[in-house]
């Protein structure tokens, strides 16, 4: 079931975080902790549009249809990608909001911020 | 072994991707995958100067003492965390930086963005 995209929005280091909202948090940087879907996602980003048919994946990534299957499910249940069908064929697309999204539940507050810098220069 | 700062800092959406960066990368996301680790950082953010002492951690996240131990071994080896030891007791602060760092290496590249809005407005 793909996780909420409201859930996600959860900031790690601006308010306390909740245990529901850690759980799902967790689960999208779960998605995101394997070398081989990084390097996916690496490939979709450069693609026009950000988006490739699954049937030009497994080449370049060098792995196994089945091993790129996976990695797509796991990526398109934690909401950074979508698909989309054209004829026999499916498409994949980043969602670049969903990981502006990722970006902004880990920005450290400012005062942390000023607060280390402070004590850097010290 | 601390993983290499310099590798982390290797963007998965502006570039292609090499194994090796994705290796590097996709292990900082895996720290990060778990809930307890995640509430960790919330709670550290939430202090002055974002640090603790680890005594001070294992009452308010509802974690036995190894596990919290554990996750701070995660946390730290991942560049995540420093530690200071003061005394008996070793206090752990965030890397504010660090967590920059991440947020960079998840920015989407422009023209995609924009590639994307267009797409929306169509």
């Amino acid at each position: 079931m793909p996780i909420r995209r409201t859930a996600c929005c959860a900031p790690v280091l601006t308010g306390r975080l909740e245990p529901a909202q850690a759980d799902e948090l967790a689960s999208v940087f779960r998605a995101l902790g394997d070398p081989g879907r990084l390097r996916l996602l690496s490939f979709l980003a450069a693609q026009p549009g950000g988006e490739a048919c699954v049937c030009h994946l497994t080449e370049p990534l060098g792995l196994s249809q089945p091993t790129v299957s996976h990695h797509l499910k796991v990526l398109t249940e934690a909401n950074l990608l979508e698909r989309e069908r054209r004829g026999t064929w499916m498409y994949y697309r980043l969602r670049p909001a969903r990981l502006e999204e990722l970006c902004a539940a880990l920005a450290p507050p400012r005062k942390l911020t000023t607060s280390m810098q402070r004590r850097a220069a010290q």
